[in-house]
């Protein structure tokens, strides 16, 4: 039986498909920053009163709903994919079938995207983002669960 | 002495408590998301016109403080056991002393735990809630001091 | 050619360089709740019933300035460093070059640490904000595209 570690390697190919979607999803979140500040430019309404000498006609508004819906798909990110990538790693040195690993990292990787689209750039009727977000909660569910039940023996 | 990455390991019953308290705290987390959409169903109170959809009497509000109450529960997670997630991996590689390091990893658990019981479900007056974050933080704080103190000499 | 896994070691300078730096960057996210606590008691304001208890005078508000301020470097905070927490350790398993890794590690650092400083501390004038934020933004970035590039033969 292999060590531990010894999954952590380029020549395990659900660790490298882990990574490849990981960095997908952080560079999704990074684009979070830029979709809200563009926003704010396009809208002028800013957060801090600092942020207001960038153009005239600016001024600090906490209500544009355009910004907030932004700002909320940004937080679901970070309450979900957050979370997702540590136990991602972790469920990755359960060693788990391959290609149940990777349809998870797959599917998961787009449900977020999706999320984000339905959410933030085109809103769709529901149940799109609800289906997007419950796709990827099971997923996360499954991997603690699988992660706990692999490692709890070793305890 | 061991290779750094040979703690990584089955075997090694610190890292494996590591991981099975990391995961309660990832489920933990999940299960917020739940309580935010019982707490919006029971009230009728979403915050996307979108969501407006699936019932009756909905409405788009900002201002229900059950809702809030366990948003700013899930924000402290947040805000605390994500760091934790990070740094109690890297702590984990200094090979500390299995009795203390297992200690930490199931009182900040614990702590965890509690937190979100006093704030969100069943509201316990102060200094019950200050107590479970700080505890949560000192052991945060000490993991990050005990990560930098071990690996600053291979800086 | 290594093995992916014996780059975690602290015979690695790159690895040991991640580690110290993402334990500063942890430790100045934890001070952040301490800097909203001390704005809290500072102001007498704060965001649940219970807490009012600590002092006479205290009152339950949402919108003191001098705390939202705080709270939004924070929420910057998690919006950018846990991601790039994530994806530095992804990073640092692709062998990068050890004096560009560590430069970047540094300016990262540095640039996160200088960012909390003219948001919530002493409120310097733009673009210095802006300029903290999309250094560390590029770098997170440049680290996710590495690794993609890195990581996809293998995928």
């Amino acid at each position: 039986m292999l060590k531990t570690y010894e999954l952590i390697d380029r020549s395990n190919s659900v660790f490298c498909s882990f990574i490849v979607c990981s960095a997908i999803l952080v560079l999704k979140m990074l684009v979070m920053s830029t979709l809200t500040s563009i926003q704010r430019f396009r809208t002028q309404t800013f957060s801090a009163p600092e942020d207001v000498v960038f153009s005239e006609g600016a001024e600090v508004n906490f209500n544009n709903e355009n910004i907030n819906r932004v700002r909320r798909a940004h937080r679901n990110d970070m309450e979900n994919i957050l979370p997702y990538l540590t136990i991602g790693l972790l469920y990755v040195l359960t060693d788990p079938l391959p290609w149940l690993a990777k349809s998870c990292f797959l599917i998961a990787t787009i449900a977020r995207l999706l999320h984000t689209f339905v959410y933030a750039v085109y809103v769709i009727p529901q149940p799109a983002r609800a289906i997007c977000f419950f796709v990827q909660w099971f997923i996360t569910i499954y991997f603690a669960i699988a992660t706990i039940v692999f490692f709890i023996p070793y305890f």
